[in-house]
């Protein structure tokens, strides 16, 4: 059996009363902060552009789209909702890949499910299965897919989008084959493009085009049975020999959806040590930013190669060491507000940005940070994060989640909610409510 | 400046008054050949799926689905014909490349005009330049890309359409930046799929996403500036170094659309030799499939590579020696009829093909073959084809095309008023009334 046909089948034949409960646990989780993350932007100038641009041309059945007014096609809504909850890189991950892997899966389910009336055990079970074999995807042909330029969330989400959708609409073993083979051909986004809104238009399509390939199989449209791993398939397109162990052993005993992680901070992963360690020391020394002359950052190589740079703007202070150590010491706070343009630009944090200084210390694991703060008076404090927050080994809690969902969705009254029901989607007969309360 | 923001300047700077007549000649000759192709498929089983598929989650506004009475939302009907157009791999080709130019471009612009009211002049002017930037993508990474599984009527089809809808849609050289830097991470499509629905699909968003590139862009959602040519860009992401020379060389002096070529015959291009060695041993000696005791076929080792295989079905049969070899000694004509499942299954024609045996000569040409058939009375006949027609240097004249198109035109009786207008598109005001005359 090729690769698709077996994972086909693995999606076909998936028996919901055998998943473990803590799986389901670990899906609401993601699920709830996914509507945080959508919740959090969508009424922000880049979302009403994508909705502008889409809704002149959008059809039907209408679906909504978390946060806003409009209701959107059925295709527009799963393409706005996953550029939306990804749009901060807020939402979550999964580290051995870096895949974000709920922004793909769960909108084209959402989408189809609000249409078909479809319950939310449904929605949780194809949501386990799409996100497994996205996480698969990306594990076959993890580093060198993402390091050679592919956003690998859109590359490998279009695949999860295809195998949830294929579940929830019940296609056959065959069908769900053909789905991703159909998949195959519709992967795309580009690394080059993520400060761009070109990332935000790839993660989009990702939940756009795995409903597609899931609706063209349903209609007999059929795929590659090697598209994945074949001589002129997908892995081997985008340069890498997939690693079919990783593709196809285990299924069923592992699953990927257990390893997803959270952020508790609007900012790139490797910078959350740093926004802690500024945090601990504030607070425990009572620090004031006017009586700091110095902080020195220290962290391996991949923490200098993606934070060291000048701040232009938000987007730039969201993979920046100098802004996460301002945000930790100086603002005392690292939430959206904090990473916004406006507090980002202004002149006190600037000059504050100026007294980090990034230092190399390959001794330190990824994910650390050491910080020491020189003060005027010439004391010395310092501190070291081994695993921040919302990392494996620190994970959020639910209730962490619940707060950052809650700070995300504003001042929307019925957020405890929007809450409930996605804590109680198993028990839910129709997604219907839940996306009833998530308009705007 | 980077590729896209030069090819971005020249697309939007562009005159159509300073374009040579020969240029517009060639355009209408592919938009021509490019409407008999859709005809000649329009009602097929895998037309229906694709348009049942999509329907139902069509939204506006309406544009024509060529041949049929469907009229799709402007996204669905690009994507439709531009899958239908290029069906039966009898569509044209930019033979540097393999591209085939025109399917990815056309249906996305007589889509956007239809819907805006726009002149055929605009049509063409915005044609050229897509398949300009098109094939320009393609040189520049040939011939790795596609060796590589890259599907590159697909992968290059859709900057094509961006860019040609860029045009029409008036966009400034900034915004048609955008629209390439955007289409770069909507770039997909396998060659692993090419028997199968998947390549269908591919083909088909290369036009739907086209125009949604250029939708994004002009509402002002960007892409990265070296979204072509960066380290994590779209050429090295697929794993070449783009040949800048060949993207923005000469632009405006040379212009790809003239190496454009338009097939003869329904099958696989470097068959046509064959066919006409066949056609015309027949003709010259009058030959009779039961006299025929073998037919010998030499050429290069391309030639051998696509073409000696197992004949299953239709599809193989577009890439069979045995089969072309059957269609023009035995059967006398290689039009659609020969060239489908039923013919090509039919025992007489299986027996013939069992007559045929290829042979390496690899002191032809690419395109070349020559046929040696023996007799059961021990006569022996030989002929060599260097420049089969339809070829760049034996081109299908005008009149060849038309033919073409009123065979794949069946029995409209309009056929020859769809035709007229092709050939009048520059001086006419507004594609509508050839659009009306394309629906079913």
């Amino acid at each position: 059996m090729s690769v698709s046909q077996t994972l086909g089948q693995f999606v076909a034949n998936s028996d919901w009363v055998g998943m473990p409960p803590s799986l389901r646990h670990e899906a609401k989780r993601s699920l709830l902060n996914f509507v945080g993350c959508a919740l959090g932007v969508a009424n922000t100038p880049p979302i009403d552009r994508l909705v502008k641009a889409v809704q002149p041309f959008s059809g039907g059945p209408a679906a909504t789209t978390i946060g806003r007014s409009e209701r959107l096609g059925m295709l527009d809504a799963a393409f706005v909702n996953a550029a939306g909850a990804n749009l901060l890189d807020y939402d979550d991950t999964h580290l051995e890949t870096v895949i974000h892997p709920t922004v793909p899966v769960a909108p084209a389910l959402f989408a189809m499910a609000e249409h078909r009336g479809l319950s939310g055990a449904e929605v949780l079970h194809a949501f386990i299965l799409g996100v497994e074999i996205e996480c698969r995807l990306g594990n076959s042909v993890s580093p060198g897919h993402y390091a050679r330029g592919w956003h690998i969330t859109s590359t490998t989400g279009v695949f999860g989008a295809a195998a949830g959708t294929a579940r929830l609409l019940g296609l056959s073993a065959q069908q769900t084959t053909d789905a991703l083979g159909v998949a195959a051909s519709q992967s795309s986004g580009l690394v080059e493009n993520i400060p761009h809104g070109g990332k935000n238009v790839a993660v989009g399509n990702s939940a756009r085009n795995g409903i597609l390939a899931a609706l063209f199989a349903a209609n007999g449209i059929d795929g590659a049975p090697q598209a994945i791993e074949g001589l002129r398939g997908w892995a081997r397109a985008a340069g890498d020999v997939a690693d079919e162990t990783k593709l196809t052993g285990g299924l069923g005993e592992t699953w990927e959806l257990l390893k997803n992680t959270y952020k508790p901070y609007p900012c790139g992963i490797v910078m959350h040590a740093i926004i802690e360690a500024g945090l601990s020391l504030r607070a425990e020394y009572g620090l004031l930013p006017d009586d700091i002359k110095t902080v020195t950052v220290s962290g391996d190589s991949l923490l200098q190669a993606r934070g060291d740079r000048i701040v232009a703007g938000a987007a730039d202070a969201r993979v920046s060491i100098h802004h996460s150590a301002a945000a930790g010491l100086m603002l005392g706070a690292a939430g959206i507000r904090e990473f916004s343009e406006e507090i980002v630009m202004r002149p006190d944090v600037i000059a504050f940005r100026a007294k980090v200084l990034p230092e190399l210390d390959d001794s330190l694991p990824v994910g650390a940070a050491r910080m020491r703060v020189g003060m005027n008076d010439g004391r010395v404090f310092s501190t070291l994060v081994t695993h921040a927050r919302g990392s494996i080994e620190h994970p959020l809690t639910d209730r962490d989640i619940e707060d950052k969902v809650r700070t995300l969705g504003g001042n929307r009254p019925d957020i405890g909610k929007v809450i409930d029901l996605v804590w109680n989607l198993d028990r839910q007969p129709s997604v219907g409510p839940l996306m009833a309360r998530l308009g705007g």
